[in-house]
């Protein structure tokens, strides 16, 4: 049984840093790294990568809408075109730069907003696909098991990893529970260790409402921007591996 | 007898345009497309390659210092590594969106200030020469001849293609006479034409002040962002071609 | 009778213009001026304050969403307090610049996306309201007639100016068109003429149905961004001057 | 005797924070708030008066180079009239969402490479003078003493408050030590206690050669964007208040 680990990095600009990238590094097997739209610049995507590859971490690209001010949190409307556009520019710039760093970019994920409204936007997940498939199609894909963009991906015959997030409640339909809803979001260390450790043992979640979900994950999402966030990251790393399942960087078993 | 012509491009952003493209690009070889930072955005650069390759034109990256407000033509101070990673970003960036296309990086040209600072500033030509090496060795860097950065290029073994404006004044010396000295930029298009074909012919320039100069090159900038700019580069493209000399993409005999 | 004419203005950026400001300032009244949020920077803002101080043009602001690259015209979504904070942003900017070249501020009108939005979505509105109410009281909010915006503001004891759009066709509720809507926007400048003269001498618009509606106004908006979008402003001053109206800056009547 | 300490504060940018505000300003009595271009964004900015006002904090603009990437620090060259429309722009704004909360605008404090800039170029202390004149001549401006925009600042009626930087060494000019010279930077929170009371009560400091220099100061510059900055910011309230010296904000003694 293998597994992933990912979380967002280099999420920081200029002057600016966001998360603890150094401490949460050493629990994670996959990084996505912000590409200058929504956070990160040139530096500071650099730093990351070398950070990554001094801990055997997988780098990936985090693109994301051209809202600094915002964070990439917050939708925006797009023209046909733009958001294809906008996945081939901080792709490349991360490419770019990763290469004079002696790294291979090993998956994409969406950041925030662009995240949430290109699984379930028909014209939005295209043109993801569209913009993945002409750089390079053997780019892994991360994005939510039962989303558009999952099943859209699939059939362009793109890579696609299965992102679960441990530490969010679910729907019966296996949709994330929205975080105005209680419960949403999970706080027990105990509880996320348990839950993870079913899901990849058993393949099982309980949802929010208690039914029992069959559902399938490559990866698993932790975060780095919130206190004692990286403490959880490194609770799931040992619990799996204390569990006997290996954590690895996604291009080991996907695709 | 062969010599390549080429053109900033792209230079809009969003809803602004900056320069007649779709009227210089039939009388040019190569442009030079800039990435995001002094101007131009994914959607920009997208269908800028795209005309470029539909007249059979090169395509380049034009990086320049993140200063849209200046159009990156002011002096900014930078740090050890900044500009090695710029370039490295917008080179990835404009390379990410030219895959989409299907088309291929020829150049490098820097752009307005970073140009100007970068041709005889050690330790930026050093950046340069570094994120064109690690990005793509086989890239062609434009720049001036006797520039400290053509000179570092040659050194680290990058093809280099030798610029020359053809509007332009140079002192004994060989440098670009300052804007600011009378005489410095040349109106008269049968000055210019015969300029041009004495340089690709006898390799000869008069200086401002009358001398002869012995000088070589490879490409001959031209400008579209002033008006009746084009007409200019056709003026010079037909007294070229009028002569008998080739006029076509520097991939073709520099390097 | 009495009427006012606004214009976008100084929407351009950096080395970037958009539309002809010195022709259209000739047949206006009031300058909605960008104010470096979706276009305008601090020395275009001051330069059309100049121009429109020449030509007697009263200047107001001009706020829009922060997205340079759509050019404020892609819905964004924003959390409470945004929208307040980023009117007050823009309008005390467009003020020191304006203080600076001994201009008063007259009016508010927002720009694009952020004009539509709050116009008929509540929070929007009240946040609209409120940055208004505590900058300046007296300014003039320029808004639709029938919107929840214009409702509000008044109810908050705000001026406000109701728009209307000689270019543009009206449905039998009162609301603009759809630009998808075919009829949606006038190109004949006879038919534009008569509308504008039929809106202030009798109150009256025929919709895109062809019913009659009564619809009252204060300023009529007009377009410098499109190529003979001038002369049509030009049109419809003379029209007005001509059957005896006087078009004037809307401080001077509204209020 | 009576002495100000001033602080900048305000310096996130969206999700992004930088210093301890709510720590530092217990000891300070003037904030110097980041006006959107180096720093600073609506939102923080009307947190950042807010907090200010609920410690009795006088509140004041801290306009800067339009450098996100650089915070502000990096020389960046600037064609007339430019830095005179930046400090406009950014004191307008800071007025603008001042006035929301109630809140009056006391100073003007550039920062970074503004600040060094304008201190000894003429030209650009002209600009700045002429921003602050225009906009409101009652508003105080804070610079080195011995400066060209701190004499001209007098000529033009300014009023200015002389800044000194308790934890920073002094040539024997009186000007600033560079960084880079070894000793530039004390550490010694005791030090610095000292040397303030010595400055505030003598109207001395030694130099860094160990000469005695003769100077008056009516603002303290203290740091919170270091680690134990703040405590330092206490220490020197505590240490001027036990000696009996008044600490208040400046527009209570100067002008």
């Amino acid at each position: 049984m293998r597994i992933d680990i990912n979380c967002d990095m280099g999420e920081g600009f200029g002057s600016y840093t966001l998360g603890d990238d150094a401490a949460v590094i050493r629990s994670i097997t996959s990084a996505n790294i912000a590409c200058g739209y929504h956070a990160g610049d040139p530096l500071v995507m650099g730093s990351t990568i070398r950070l990554a590859m001094d801990h055997g971490v997988a780098v990936g690209a985090h693109p994301g809408f051209p809202d600094l001010m915002g964070f990439g949190r917050r939708a925006l409307e797009t023209y046909p075109g733009e958001v294809k556009h906008y996945v081939l520019y901080q792709l490349g710039a991360l490419w770019g730069v990763a290469r004079a760093h002696g790294a291979t970019v090993q998956h994409v994920k969406l950041h925030g907003a662009l995240y949430n409204m290109a699984a379930f936007n028909e014209r939005l997940a295209r043109e993801v696909c569209e913009a993945v498939t002409a750089f390079d199609p053997r780019l892994i894909l991360v994005t939510q098991p039962e989303s558009v963009l999952a099943r859209m991906a699939a059939q362009e015959g793109l890579v696609v990893a299965r992102e679960f997030f441990p530490d969010r409640a679910y729907t019966d339909s296996g949709a994330l529970a929205p975080r105005s809803m209680p419960g949403a979001v999970l706080h027990d260390p105990q509880e996320v260790r348990e839950r993870v450790l079913r899901l990849v043992r058993e393949k099982k979640v309980r949802t929010i409402t208690g039914q029992e979900l069959t559902m399938e994950a490559d990866t698993l999402c932790v975060h780095g921007d919130t206190p004692g966030a990286w403490q959880l990251a490194a609770t799931i790393r040992q619990a799996l591996e204390g569990a006997g399942i290996e954590v690895v960087p996604m291009h080991r078993f996907v695709g």
